[in-house]
């Protein structure tokens, strides 16, 4: 045996590296004395949903009337206080939807929403016409400050480029002023365009020279979004960036520096989680990470973050179902099934180990639940590979476990255990896994509960009626009759079984009905060995079913019975025969 | 007006959050004087590919033989050297899976295969003896050192769990040592379960039991995985955790340490990244994320966020389509539209702003490409809103270009450029916009490419014969006659136009064609000022057709008309009758 290592066998690609440049050559950032990695998050930030602007311009069908609509409810509904509800001058529907929510006063009294324009006068004047008569509104103005822009797109060097932020800034005051009667609460936000890859000193200047127009003060604040609407970086730098700005600007306790970040190095939830740490109070996203390209960061994996650590988010994640069918229906566009907290198979474990560490992290939960005297909130969570409780949202773990060949006994005594009230010994429960497994090798796929009940009563309860099985082994029970006589007294049992299709009567005397069972099946030269015994009643109440496992070794092979009748007794006798007829299958 | 602002109108939510704890109150990390933020990632790490193992074992079909071959041999085509290829002690389908590979000779003899398992010895025993024959080998052994799992699952104590890790690794030790030929490489990696979970101190203990027993040394590295089997944090607080292994392990040099990231709080990526900075060799991880619930850390993001800054992944990505077919066909589990560098829509965009600047980017870098001899990868990439470029990846900006009702002209105009090689005049994008969006706003939905001609050309080309479109107008031109007598001289013009349905010749002389067309359609009552004209051939070569764009003023109205013929002064003519019959519409 050879032991050679640590050398990477790996290979160049052969990819065309020599066109891209490390974001950090292109606009470095200096911030050695950063403070944000020794800061926790413990509090939410102001939030803002940006689904009917930015998520909105990235559908491929985009939002009619109605859907916008249902949006906003949603949105409201769940909690959110800013809301940006378009790009009015961009568009005739932007521009209708905005009028339609202000003339229905469709607005709480306590959200904010605000409409997105670009700095020329025109644009300015038709966005905040569409304001009029809403209680609370923000204008989002922007302008592209990045070098790309400044030198490609628009040719406009530093000065044409913060004049043309300063003059629309100045415009929005004097045209607000104007237009927006005393019954709105007026607010304005400023984004420089791409503020990751503008300089960080012209960031600031542009910052800074547009609150000298907007001059913030107390009741009178600004914000300051700063986008990172492409990620170009790992998400630590744009918490630099945000540190820097946070620490540089002036009039700092009269400004919401927002974060805006985008998803394209699938870093959008910790671009946002560092820039919090770093000093932001506001984030703006989309429900599920909808957006532009890879789409904006996702309100729902950050807001549940956040619960999950303890902290309220401030919106109301308690039916996650309910968002999500609302967010697709709106968005035409399906969550993905692992998408955090919300996709189909989230709450889902298909590996053995998993099931079972999942399986007894719960009921070592329910226990302390009852300790507490039932209070499900005073007992931490702390199960294994569960980072919240599924009920907290509205989903369950229960309903999505699934069986396939890759899962062990957990997953399988589970199922039975949610769906049957089975609560299989667990030795039962290895045997069983196996059975399951080689179906599974067998058959491939997923099998699903009522899947998984029909293998199993097929294999221990081949004569339970109701489930319509062709019945099968050596022998059936009919009847029994026990007496006992007294204390210290044998039991004396009459049974009546089928046998090979003939009735027969078999009588033995014992220490109890197993014991004397047991004999009964030695004199139809049955040799039986109980090795271990588990009931339990499957439903509470008068009528209660109960459930009998018995261990045995028949012939020497070891394996289990199952047996289920109104009869305690007679299911322990239907679980040695369930035995029996197994070891001769 | 009333400004009134930073203050948050946020309600609490109701959820129970009392049943939650942060994770540093839980686990606490100290590191004060970390030093991962300062670092920069400058090289791809060691990657393993777990497709064929967490990433199998999560699906609701988990993969047959076929699958999984095709799986393995996508992963080896695509450069990846270290795999692990199953479970073998926990599944029939995968022990068979891996004897396969070895039986038939599949593996390359530059790529190690690994196999997953639990410590007990007949597990290891059958693991090992799954890989007989392999070239290159890795006994992956792990066990729970978590404290739930200590204490809830296992109830070991922490001497019982170390003992158990060391147990294992002897037994790996001397049943490989007796197993396995020479023809072998062999090594060995250990993971701590659940790594985050375990208080630091600990999971140093038990690594450093496990390397007491094997040995590590020159050329006999050990594997330390260290996963985030469950994402409990913001990704900082993991890279905390993987510095302070990295310094107080002993034996560091001889050590991989290796970051197993999953994803349920949406930063898996970033886990990996802050973890790689803080110091790991190596990265398991499934393409496009594939994994228990929210998946195992995305190696296509991770790849590709590498390649972005210009470090070679040392994994061919440039047929990302490729790679994701055989992932979903494999996986039978489709990737998001929104997935980093391979979903459907990210290297698409809707904006009107968008599409415009990365027009712009895209002829500015043409351009410069042309300048540098036509060498596309002396050029750096920096187009605005794509991060790479799609053609390295075998993807296009072009093919997903889509036109709908929040789009501008940017749009528009691109996709007449590259699918119809018509190159608009800047104001005459701007009017076509206006018309686009009026029909999107009437209509909904998306335009493609087939939608936008079809508009395009009813608009300004009614009388194109091959688009099947309703001709309308009060004017169709039928012949021209042009003479010109010499230099200096006026041009003399006759056309015959279809007026109203009647055949019409008119005559007039001008400076040139298109002036003397001008006054022969004032013979005819139609009084047109040409204010603008451009052409160009639409494509090159002999019988090169012409497209001509004129502006004009028509009864007090300013618009265009567009011409496409062979010949072009026709195509001028017809752009003018274009504009004309518009006027009049």
């Amino acid at each position: 045996m050879k032991t050679q290592y640590h050398i990477s066998t790996q290979q160049p690609s052969g990819m065309p590296i020599s066109k891209y440049r490390a974001f950090e050559d292109v606009n470095p950032v200096r911030l050695p004395d950063r403070t944000w990695p020794d800061q926790r998050i413990t509090r939410a930030p102001r939030w803002l949903s940006t689904d009917l602007r930015d998520g909105n311009q990235a559908l491929i069908e985009p939002m009619d009337a109605e859907r916008k609509r249902r949006m906003f409810n949603l949105l409201v509904r769940m909690g959110y206080k800013e809301i940006e509800i378009g790009f009015p001058a961009a568009s005739q529907w932007d521009f209708d939807f905005v009028r339609s929510l202000a003339e229905e006063g469709a607005v709480p009294e306590d959200v904010t929403v605000s409409a997105l324009t670009q700095a020329r006068p025109e644009l300015i004047h038709r966005t905040i016409d569409s304001l009029v008569g809403m209680p609370r509104a923000n204008v989002h103005l922007y302008n592209a400050t990045a070098p790309v822009f400044r030198d490609i797109v628009f040719h406009n060097d530093r000065e044409a480029t913060r004049e043309l932020a300063v003059a629309g800034t100045r415009e929005v005051v004097a045209y607000a002023e104007k237009v927006l009667g005393a019954d709105t609460v007026f607010g304005y936000q400023y984004s420089p365009e791409i503020f990751v890859d503008t300089e960080l000193e012209y960031a600031l200047e542009v910052c800074e020279a547009v609150m000298d127009v907007w001059q913030p003060e107390d009741g009178r604040e600004i914000i300051l979004n700063l986008p990172a609407t492409v990620e170009r970086a790992t998400p630590n730098v744009y918490a630099d960036q945000i540190e820097w700005m946070s620490r540089n600007l002036s009039r700092r306790e009269h400004i919401a520096i927002s974060l805006h970040p985008h998803n394209d190095r699938g870093t959008g939830v910790a671009s946002a989680e560092l820039g919090l740490m770093a000093g932001a109070d506001r984030i703006e996203g989309c429900l599920f990470g909808q957006g532009e390209r890879t789409g904006n960061v996702d309100l729902v994996t950050l807001g549940l973050n956040l619960f999950s650590q303890g902290i309220d988010p401030m919106i109301d994640f308690s039916d996650i179902d309910d968002v999500r069918r609302t967010a697709e229906a709106c968005n035409r566009m399906d969550v993905h099934p692992r998408h955090p907290y919300g996709g189909d198979l989230v709450y889902t474990s298909f590996s053995g180990s998993h099931q079972d560490a999942i399986k007894k992290g719960f009921t070592d939960r329910d226990e302390k639940v009852a300790a507490a005297g039932g209070d499900d909130s005073a007992v931490v969570w702390n199960l294994p590979y569960l980072p919240i409780d599924p009920r907290d949202v509205g989903r369950t773990y229960e309903a999505v476990v699934r069986v396939n060949s890759q899962s062990g006994k957990g997953g399988v005594a589970y199922l039975l255990s949610s769906t049957r009230d089975l609560d299989l010994p667990r030795r039962l429960q290895i045997e069983l896994s196996g059975i399951v497994q080689k179906h599974t090798d067998a058959y491939g796929g997923e099998i699903d509960a009522e899947k998984l009940w029909s293998i199993f009563a097929d294999e221990y309860l081949p004569h339970t009626e109701a489930m319509g099985l062709e019945p099968w082994g050596r022998f059936d029970l009919e009847g029994t009759t026990l007496t006992t006589a007294g204390e210290g007294e044998d039991a004396v049992l009459t049974v009546t079984v089928i046998d090979n299709g003939e009735r027969r009567v078999l009588a033995a005397t014992g220490n109890g009905p197993i014991d004397a069972f047991v004999k009964a099946l030695d004199e139809a030269g049955v040799g039986v060995d109980v090795l271990d015994y588990a009931e339990h009643a499957l439903s509470t109440g008068g009528d209660a079913t109960a459930a009998s496992y018995v261990e045995c070794e028949i012939g020497g092979q070891v394996l289990w019975g199952v047996g289920i009748d109104p009869s305690s007794m007679t299911a322990s006798f239907k679980a040695i025969i369930s035995a029996v007829n197994r070891a001769a299958r």
